[in-house]
């Protein structure tokens, strides 16, 4: 039975290439609608509802919702709160007052806590309304999803950034012997595994990769770029922030209290310097480190295609299930061919998906810890949506020398 | 009169997105020259000649030769070598061996004092040959040429990472507050103004830019980012690699003597995250820290097209000039049109451009040194190849409220 009223979405979370992609998704299938009224962005996620700062998106036009596909970052403005009682209390209030009945709020674990939990003060208050999440997250780690929209765009970031940064240390490596490329990734190596994407050829960039899925050796890690370097051709690491020790502390943190957000998670970063003073220091070899951050999972110029589409089919999917009544879930992407690659949408409970957090399984890991398997790439590659532009490999047929010596 | 014989082509110094188009340029045109044998490439620039590593590049077909102009960093590989007498003089010898008569090196400041002093050793030595420097910086710091081939595509890269990380930013602001984006650039700020060129409306990302031209005084950026952060918005800001204080000394430098290159050029990079520190530390604010590297001047997929075609033309400039006689001289870019820009080659003695940097001019940087001026953004903007993406801008309209506080 048709349930009438307004729709209320909200962005949540560090921002994506595609985030907007479900929030165009979200704006286009409610317009289908017509038990759908207004359709309310929250400004900057929960903490700007909190304040009620909403936009009426109906205003927007076609043209400009059709961008938001290419247009990166949160275009509502997002946060990462969270909530007290009094928020709920606060939101349930708001959420009578302007007859929302249809709640999207688009994210990662955190955002499905958030949404689980105001979609259950709701019903104990007797607030009829239907609650589904939209997944995003660039690292890609939300269970009970083939994977996460957001990724498949900073994996093709990363895996451009490898290839490109790579070749300028096959270019240069006698004065700048080893690269270390750091990517995102908190707890989960998804993000640092995609460089892989750069190789072409067996010998390509990246040499290495480490991830946090496993306790970093200090020794291993020289012992393994020395080997590297020993070819005489350069060495291009790939490292996450995230990189931890023996006993799971992480090996950078930022060392002000001021980079600890409301749910604990400490700022990282800087890995990468940290491990070229190491090598500078252990090996006596130039290393530079290189740092996109948050660059790389903003940079629109590096959208995965089939990203995109995913995304705004997420965004679809979360009105037309909630339109069925479907409540209480996140939706989901489902791999149901390999090849050719095609995903459909599914659901899961938000209670189920919030606070877990999934690291890449075993068996994309190589054994020695300092690589992933070819089963990644081939999980990972349809993802970033086509192949990377050709590059020229000249052949450097050798004259034949003339002086000895 | 046609002088007989074989081409040399090197490439040295730091990669960029378009060194190979140079090279593309100077092998096509070569083979329009019928007094033109060989056409031998470098291996490793004058470090791998010096090995006698030399490629032929007649081998590679036509179709790798055009893909050059897509590839980027420095497909020869490349070099940062001071040359001893000992090697003028083995030079001298390969040379007369491989009866190379056109020697083109593709390269900075460092590149042209190589091929000016190349071109004297041969002169004295009575070895008829034509040199000829085809310009190659991202620094864009080489004088008497309007810009360099290098430069537009770096300027793009930052351009379009600066306009997303800094949406990133307005999305985040509430959690992370300020996001310094940290640019290369030894001495000169022409990468970091490139961050400007991200603007596109009053008010716009990238609210602050520091550059090496002027001394940075931390009390004065405290200052600035706090008057920025108090609009309530964020605040992102372009920070250069080579910031110095008031003495000239850098800000942040790599802490190993194995940072230091031949030339002496100490290994840069970090100010970004100790300017987060400062700002953590001094106003309590969050600041993040991206830093491409190496990504931003190898990354093929913000190529300008302008500097694609200019970069090609340079390396053909460099074989049309040698075969009418010019020697001892670079190929420089002259702007022979604002409005529609337009560019054409002219040369200037190598001897003048080896060693001399040109910072930016004063009339580019804004009067209280934390921006750049308009005529800076009139002078770049051609060069980044056409405009960047349009993004979508919500309107935002406001849903009355319905609630009191």
């Amino acid at each position: 039975m048709a349930l009438k009223g307004n729709v209320l979405v909200g962005q949540s979370g560090g921002p994506t290439a595609v985030i907007n992609a479900s929030l165009a998704g979200v704006i286009q299938e409610a317009t289908q609608h017509p038990e759908i009224g207004g359709i309310y962005g929250m400004s900057h996620g929960i903490e700007g509802f909190l304040r009620e700062e909403i936009a009426d998106l109906r205003a927007e036009t076609d043209a400009t919702v059709e961008a938001l596909l290419r247009t990166p970052a949160a275009a509502l403005g997002s946060c990462r709160k969270k909530l007290t009682d009094d928020d709920y209390r606060k939101i349930l209030a708001l959420l009578e007052a302007h007859e929302v009945r249809y709640l999207f709020y688009i994210g990662g674990n955190d955002s499905a806590d958030t949404s689980h939990r105001i979609g259950k003060v709701a019903e104990e208050a007797g607030w009829e309304m239907r609650v589904v999440g939209v997944p995003k997250t660039v690292d890609n780690d939300l269970g009970y999803t083939d994977h996460c929209p957001g990724y498949g765009s900073v994996a093709r970031f990363n895996a451009l950034a490898v290839r490109d940064a790579g070749r300028d240390t096959l270019a240069m490596h006698s004065v700048d012997t080893v690269k270390i490329v750091e990517t995102m990734g908190r707890n989960a190596g998804w993000i640092t595994a995609s460089a892989a994407l750069a190789r072409e050829a067996p010998g390509d960039p990246p040499h290495l990769i480490y991830l946090p899925e496993r306790a970093f050796h200090p020794d291993r890690f020289l012992q393994d770029v020395k080997r590297v370097v020993d070819r005489g051709e350069g060495c291009v690491i790939a490292v996450c922030e995230g990189l931890r020790d023996d006993e799971g502390n992480a090996l950078v943190t930022f060392k002000h209290d001021i980079g600890t957000d409301s749910f604990g998670h400490k700022q990282l970063g800087g890995v990468g310097q940290a491990l070229c003073d190491l090598i500078a220091e252990e090996l006596g070899i130039k290393a530079r480190a290189d740092k996109a951050g948050t660059i790389q999972r903003s940079f629109g110029a590096a959208q995965s295609e089939v990203d995109v589409a995913e995304a705004r089919m997420a965004g679809a999917a979360a009105v037309q299930r909630a339109c069925e009544g479907v409540t209480g879930h996140m939706i989901t992407l489902e791999r149901v061919s390999r090849n050719p690659y095609r995903c459909e949408t599914g659901t899961a409970p938000l209670e189920a998906v919030a606070n877990a957090e999934r690291p890449m399984p075993n068996e994309f890991i190589a054994a020695a810890g300092n690589d992933i398997t070819p089963a990644f790439l081939e999980y990972a590659r349809p993802l970033i949506g086509g192949p990377l532009p050709t590059y020229a490999r000249l052949q450097m047929k050798p004259v034949p020398k003339k002086l000895a010596g």
